[in-house]
């Protein structure tokens, strides 16, 4: 057990539940879990997840966070729940309002009775940058002036991450919210790079973008990611940690496309739908202030081009990950 | 038709629907609404509300919110919605965290799919200076520092905005987020004038105060209120509105308590809790900053010991009022 001193009284953490264990981001926890020493159980429904990502030294509960008769049992015993399971289609929300209220904040609420019927304490929570909407300040600090939401996912977010914070005051949960760039590396599986890839593989002599391809976003590798929430679960001690997880630096769209691009060796003619966001609810500027995360001593390995060129390399290499689009939908 | 202008393209509210109309705050923006020639439309189901209440003038739906079918009628030809239903028990959330969930965030859910059922686009909405959970800068102005929340009525409300705010943005709605400090004057049916006088009225000999008492809050009367709102809905033109509305001054609980035993004409011996706030996740100190609000051209016109008082003498006059609990069940 190399997680020490994550509980209040000083309890190891011993067993570990990942929610969301078979996805992207939650498959990664799982292995620096195990990689820890720490026994660790997983609940997904491959809604979204991979069989493929699943560590075989976890147990896995294949059930659904809304059916929470089912998820129960899961949550007995454990030290530290780390609730990855979100709806990630940060895009099409306005296409069924209800999803991202579902899956991203009732599911959530579900995951704190769980632990609070079965004495559980200490949660790390996915939240986005996008809590932040069209940020006033950039690098965002976590404390930045109070936002005004702009996406269905973001004020699901916001919600969930309140959620986290009234039980850490109102029933002593230790509650860790993370806000996240957008993460690239391995098993990545949504995302615009994942949409380039998967145009450019169909026809490589067009590439149409959304927006007009100046949208700046801050990306980060996914096991930069994965340190950064670990060390801030072992060093939190307040009851309510709030902590941003980005690169220091951002690239934009066209940027991306560059060098996307230059990896598959072709050279599209690109169009763009116009106006200066990819879609309703895109923030076209995503730069988080992480001074509060490199003050652990945390600080990114991984650049971002060579972020995005080992997420082509991971992509090309599997090819089944393109087989499902980003609602989860088999193609 | 004295509401003018309210709709983006110029159009007059003629019709308006009040949620939870049959309750404290509700009910004057029935009154007021009225009174400015909009048809009115409530919809209460009497958990909270008072059947006395309703003025007679109005539409009546006697329906829960949480029944979408059931409610979803009451929208068509509607200008503007009111949303002032709430579960509006601060105090026993952690009792029952379902139920801040489900009667601030769900039944806002449904409203506002009602709503884009119905080609309705603009709604106000009573949110909480609880907001701001422990707020880190006095008075509090709209955009200050990202809160963490405290409680979970203060969570579902912060939820509630957000989305109010992603309606806004993605589905062209026009959304109105007013921030209360508590409210006092007619009707008033819960907080801690009521609970003070309730156990006043019990025992005159004692009195058992939630914290030290020096708890500072701000009051505001429920006439200037509804006047700040309906001022605040016809003015704005933006999407998304956030507006503080309060007193520019705050009483501890120990003056409230002084000015309530010389109406009451009682002199209790006082005992305390202890601690610095009446409960878990109780804000200490909430005063907002209202500059937004009076560049508008708003002040109050009820200093809050008038507010005190004149409530005191509506209770004294109503004492059907006091025959429920917060949490609305019969006593």
């Amino acid at each position: 057990m190399i997680l020490r001193g994550l509980m209040p009284e000083g309890l190891e953490v011993r067993s570990a539940l990942v929610t969301g264990g078979a996805g992207f981001i939650g498959s990664h926890v799982v292995d620096a879990l195990l990689e820890r020493g720490v026994a660790v159980r997983i609940i997904d429904d491959f809604s979204t997840g991979f069989r493929q990502f699943v560590n075989p030294s976890a147990e896995l509960l294949e059930a659904n966070l809304l059916d929470f008769d089912a998820i129960r049992p899961a949550f007995v015993g454990v030290d530290l729940v780390l609730h990855l399971a979100a709806n990630a289609d940060v895009r099409h929300g306005l296409l069924q309002p209800r999803k991202d209220l579902e899956q991203n904040l009732l599911v959530t609420h579900h995951v704190l009775e769980a632990m609070r019927a079965e004495g559980v304490s200490r949660i790390a929570f996915s939240s986005t940058g996008a809590v932040y909407g069209d940020a006033a300040v950039l690098p965002t600090p976590e404390d930045a002036p109070f936002p005004v939401q702009t996406s269905l996912y973001g004020a699901s977010k916001v919600a969930a991450e309140a959620l986290l914070s009234a039980y850490a005051h109102g029933y002593g949960f230790r509650s860790s919210i993370f806000r996240f760039v957008s993460m690239l590396g391995p098993r990545y599986t949504h995302g615009h790079v994942f949409d380039f890839w998967r145009k450019l593989k169909a026809d490589p002599r067009r590439l149409e973008v959304l927006g007009d391809g100046k949208q700046q976003k801050s990306y980060l590798h996914v096991k930069d990611c994965v340190r950064a929430l670990l060390l801030a679960v072992e060093r939190q001690r307040e009851p309510v940690g709030i902590l941003n997880i980005g690169h220091d630096g951002w690239l934009s769209v066209n940027e991306s496309i560059a060098i996307i691009c230059q990896q598959l060796a072709v050279s599209p003619a690109l169009t763009y739908t116009g106006g200066d966001r990819g879609w309703v609810g895109d923030a076209p500027k995503i730069l988080l202030d992480t001074q509060r995360l490199r003050a652990l001593g945390w600080a990114p390995t991984v650049a971002m081009p060579a972020a995005i060129i080992e997420t082509l390399q991971f992509l090309e290499a599997n090819p089944y990950c393109g087989a499902r689009d980003a609602r989860g939908a088999a193609r």
